[in-house]
């Protein structure tokens, strides 16, 4: 493990089955560091139904193996513009949302006030509540939302927080503006038809998969831009928003969605946007046989780490915001 | 169990992964029950090469957990419009073409005689043939077949009732009304050219993928609107008109055709027709190691079963028709 | 499904691929109904490491369409000697320990308010002692524990209630008699040498693996035999009891455990005891890919059915016990 | 392909993964050519429940690239003492078990017509009927029936011909000498308790697992050989007499069984005997995710060649016989 | 084995799960016998990280069974055009470049001296370059050149003949004009941004998958055919120009790529050109669970050898060239 | 990652799915820290077969999460009695075995240099010879060398150094001493049967598996401890001594092999020898689909570090020897 450099291991030179797996191979730190960027894994299931996602993090990491320096799209490599780190997982307790939430959230506030920012992989879509939060902004955040699913029940089984109700809990506590929200890519069977409400009461935009197939990829990159404009802004992708032909390793797989080329392209449509930080959530490696999804998964962390990493060469995401 | 209503346990009250597995976690019934629609799998195989999809109606049940009371499209929900249930699945006799066609018929004929139609799982195309024909209507059905294969060969093996001879047998029969079918993306790698002559000869019309690809989904939901009319029309949905990345789990899976969200849109573009019943076809869940596959059947057989339940609603499907 | 009667369904009439899965084909109950033994699930995750197992019940159900009526052995028929229907799975609340602990007791309780008694199929280990303490005996029960880790710590990430506590709470809240409990198979490695502590200082008989392989299977039976005597006892099975050559779909595998054969004799050799309920915990079908181990899972529910059913026959088993 | 020698491919030249996969990489020959033992598929499925072994010998012949030229046991190579060949497979009609019997018959008569024995690859184990007719002998043979089940059912489905009646037929037509047939490692759950009655009717020697277990592998092969004495014999292996942890790839998986090691040494200790054909059965690819199953079957075929090789070479196993 | 006609095993005869297989159930040939295409698998793994294609040959045959006599878009079938046959495997030595190149060499230079030109299975992708240098035309080739990446590395790991330097190469060494060079797809992540420079030097055209999907098939097709004119013309498809829903079983796989529709109606528009031969490569068996990708790679290899057998019908590929 | 200690992250304090995964989780460490065992991945196929063995390491590494801090046995913990760490993987340079081989042995002299000694994992058995030379001990070292195979040709493919030529190698070249040498397991089928005479010859013992079997677990501990006594020995475990029952992924599989529970117990009964070194080979996880050979592979990798860590701390292992 490289410690004098922040450099991923090259590999031009180590090959890329060799050592252990960190997110893009860059070291593995502890948080006393000096880094602009943390990678982190969020190791925690909120799921009410088919679980796994806490041991995405490891096979993401995996995967990442096979990610090279610098974006398809020609720009700046991130590791050339800022310092780039492994920072291990978020202290999780195991079955115990409570606890987890309030770790997650501990553990994010210190790594926020060494004045760094955050790519974090789930663990399923509850996690974006707490890492939001402790991030610790002082102004609301605007949000991008790749979802199928509008994540805003009021609760579930009688928890507040919970990978359907993320998005409520963050506008209800003002750390997202709901006028600069937008969730893109909701579909699916519904348990009701009411289910899109919250997103219009509050103003959010939801782009529903439908409406992205009429407007086209550059219309939808437009509009996003256009509501969230250049204040500081989270990007959560829920892998779920994805067809299942490219993610059947999901809980809640929904047939008809974002294709992977999809996905890639608008988030490179946010180049010189200030997206301050973000998350992949909700891939499952025990439902993920072929390893697909945390392939899909590493590509779509590296396509945020990217912006993030604009951003933050931009000093647009510095800590102590 | 609930008996005495035949709603869907609630997945907000009892989690997905609960209970044993029923076809959308609708009651399983006898058929001496009122019942407007009966869900029924049926388990065979007569299938020449790859075989298994006898277990298809098993898995497209456990998948099934996964689909909510609403269509995507906002519509009513099923499950409000009338009375659904599983009634298990239709007796057959393993490795036995000549008596399991002789069962089904008979078996869909009882649950015709009580005033409900089907939406059946199969088995493979092979049992398109036998459930037509048990609904007994008097008139011939028009018949939507979305297929990679335009299954009418004269015979098989020797077999006149075959995975590959369904449609001549229907229009020999005069179950289907030839001027009131269409096959849609029949495509793939071809015995002989003359493989779609019957439906010429017939007038049934073909859309080749090559076609569809042409004219797109608008115009496929036209043409397919104008052939089949508002009278009482049979939607087959063999799984294998999809791409293999959407149906990896059939027998007979042929590169380059329909996407999930094709098969979604172009199903909802016939709300208002007049489907009076269908099935889903050619799972083989031994071929299926990520369950993709009937995770695809499992809403296709919703979608269909959505439009089924508004013609029922209508009173358009009526049994003794 | 047949209601007016008990049995399963036969699997000589209709195909073992045939009708949703329950537990051995037995008819799917309320719990209203008369019946002896309840088959129940019980899909609940305490698992602090690798979760699935909330699709046990399914998975076992699903495999279980594989046995047939009668033993190997010869004994009679469980079928024949008691009324035995899936009453499908005990409600859980998801990701809450409390609630889920409280629920099922609460829904166990009402089971053997109705006189019967119960084999559940797990969900993790930590489910047994809400299921003891829901059957409500007023003495004590003896315990027969297949497991390869004693299962006596304090707590767990800060929870009492877990799939690593159950046998120090069983004791501690006098729902076991210590002295009547034989845990055997212990093996793997250990996070501290004082694991096995607990057994002796409340004098439960710990057969490890290292001591089975030594004294062998009859004198295991033997000392099993003397230890429970003939008052009423509780035999539960995780299925990490066995060599991962045997479960490799479990949350916890350890290697160099039982054989099947091992298992199955060691319960054969308990025939004439009373064993008045029992449970087999540990499957986690999303590891499972082969279907391996919910296949032996469905094995040994249906060898411990059959000595549940033994005892139930000889009124030994009666609920208001 | 080499056709001037009837060598195998040289693993030691040739590396193992290329080339088309034939048995134990022998030439492929039309039955016109001269040749000793034909190594023979025989890819029909008259399974009533899990299907798949059509597909058999495609994967046994892939996993046979694994097998050297000599056995363990340092005799003799097979290749050595006899020209063997891969005939390809039998012909057969899919889902017709009528046709497919007879054409099975009729093909291996006209191998045994040109002088020529059989070791065999299934398909289920319903084809050992039709290859032990096709053979012709003109005395009962004795068989060595290794299987989980007693397969002496008088009909299955209304079919006599079926994977699970097929020792009751052989004894029935007097192709098979009862007084010379043994059946060894029978177990698993039953559908009766006289499912072992026709064996002790007829005389047939059972050896169930469990007498198996007591008795001892050494003693097994004694009483064997007692059996079936010096006459010639026929050696069918169904794979599900093996422990699932072994052949989890089969229909019916039953706990509890042989070892690799148990048959391997098992069929070692045959040895000496007239054992003039053979075949392994019960293999079903699908079920096979790992290959497992199909390794031990293309090892187990192996064994049986070296047997039946050795016969050839004392000229018991001669044609015309 | 049928030696005296070079037809497929007819299908709709013997059954598709029948017999050794072969490429599209071609005979298996000795190279002396007259034949116009051969059907090749070249067994080599140059891979610098994850590797298995040595295995690609036997999967991508075992998948071939289900191609058909004729394409899908009603042309001549290849095997009425000419005659076509399996010639086994090209000889390699594992795990030694330099040796396996030579000997890839010598085999194709052998083949192509009896007048017969190939159509090849990887392998990786290093194969090509010394199956072109084996074909030993006179003047340089033209390539199409399908792949996610361009291959034209000067060297790797010190090596330099490798599945990622091999269009240098060829373009070195004067075995292809770079003038009639294309490469289509490339994308994904990058080690350097001057990894497209090599194609600017030599003047080959590169149509990235952003430029691909901005002016779409027909543009392409029409560039492509412009490029490389009616001259002699060599078509490689590394698998993983694909997205990886359509070919997860392959060493580098990159989201965001082509569908197997887009591979197919590329490959078909160039119906009339002088493809003299071809390959695909990069199919990786052992991370091909499902055999997608070894049934996409068989659907390729047949829509190339649609396009080769057109040329040596016209005498366009006569050997000796 | 600490780095302040050596001791492996708490499993009770942080759940075992979290952070990237290192052997046993302890510290990753650059190789000039003070640690007294170092645990490498030795990521190199030499295989001829089935390749994959690269990856063994990575996957290791994710199943070792399951290890607790001390042996079943209830001996000292290895971390308690020395200073252990992963060292990440030795440097190769892929599909090249001279220049690997070369790395390895100076690689592994580096670390011996430091004072440490090695448990590393492979790759495939071809990395055992290098490791051996690279410890660079003064006197030769006794082996124990579990196996199915004998791995004593002399070369393969023209290369000497292969995954079956290694322990020919290390005696020809002084590294080893035949007196001192043991080889457990062998059994399979044989390319000839004069290959267990250069054992013969140079005096090396050889325990078939056939052998082990008659003499049982104990009288083979008595044999290995009396031919290696109480100098140093290295101790190398190839994977597919076991039945494949327990290691499907691995390339050369020989069914009827020990039992984990034998390997374990044999090298228990190894404690206070002076192990000094060790590996563990032939894990492929491409093969290994349900993650079964790399859990044993751990778990036999931590046996081993329990003997070398006793032999540590007793001042027998170290370095400068």
């Amino acid at each position: 493990m490289s410690e004098s450099s922040l450099d991923p291991i090259d590999s031009l030179v180590s090959p890329r089955f060799s050592d252990p797996a960190t997110f893009f191979r860059t070291p593995w730190l502890r948080d006393g560091s000096a880094f602009d960027i943390a990678l982190l894994g969020v190791p925690f299931d909120f799921s009410s139904n088919r679980a796994g996602t806490r041991h995405g993090p490891a096979e993401v990491r995996e995967m990442s193996r096979l990610i090279r320096r610098f974006n398809s799209d020609g720009g700046a490599s991130p590791f050339d513009q800022c310092r780039i780190a492994d920072l291990g997982d978020v202290p999780v307790i195991p079955v115990d949302i409570t606890r987890s939430v309030a770790s997650i959230v501990k553990h994010i506030e210190r790594i926020a006030a060494s004045g760094a920012t955050t790519v974090c992989v789930g663990g399923d879509h509850g996690v974006t509540y707490p890492v939001i939060k402790g991030l610790g902004w002082k102004q609301p955040l605007g949000i991008v939302h790749f979802d199928a699913h509008p994540d805003t029940y009021p609760d579930a089984w009688g928890d507040r927080y919970n990978h359907g109700t993320l998005l409520r809990r963050l506008v209800e506590e003002g750390l997202i503006d709901p006028k600069r929200s937008v969730s893109v890519g909701i579909r699916g069977t519904r348990f009701c038809l009411d289910d899109r409400d919250y997103h219009r009461e509050t103003g959010m935009r939801l782009i529903s998969y439908d409406e992205f197939e009429e407007i086209g990829r550059a219309r939808t990159i437009e509009i996003i831009r256009e509501v969230i404009g250049n204040e500081p802004t989270y990007l959560t992708f829920d892998i779920d928003v994805l067809d299942p032909a490219y993610c059947v390793g999901t809980g809640a797989p929904e047939p008809g969605g974002l294709s992977m080329r999809d996905a890639q392209m608008i988030i490179r449509g946010f180049r010189g946007l200030n997206i301050v930080a973000g998350d992949v959530c909700e891939i499952s490696p025990p439902l993920d046989i072929t390893n697909h999804t945390a392939l899909n998964g590493a590509n779509l962390a590296f396509e945020i780490l990217c912006l993030v990493a604009d951003a933050v060469a931009k000093g647009k995401a510095k800590a102590g915001n």
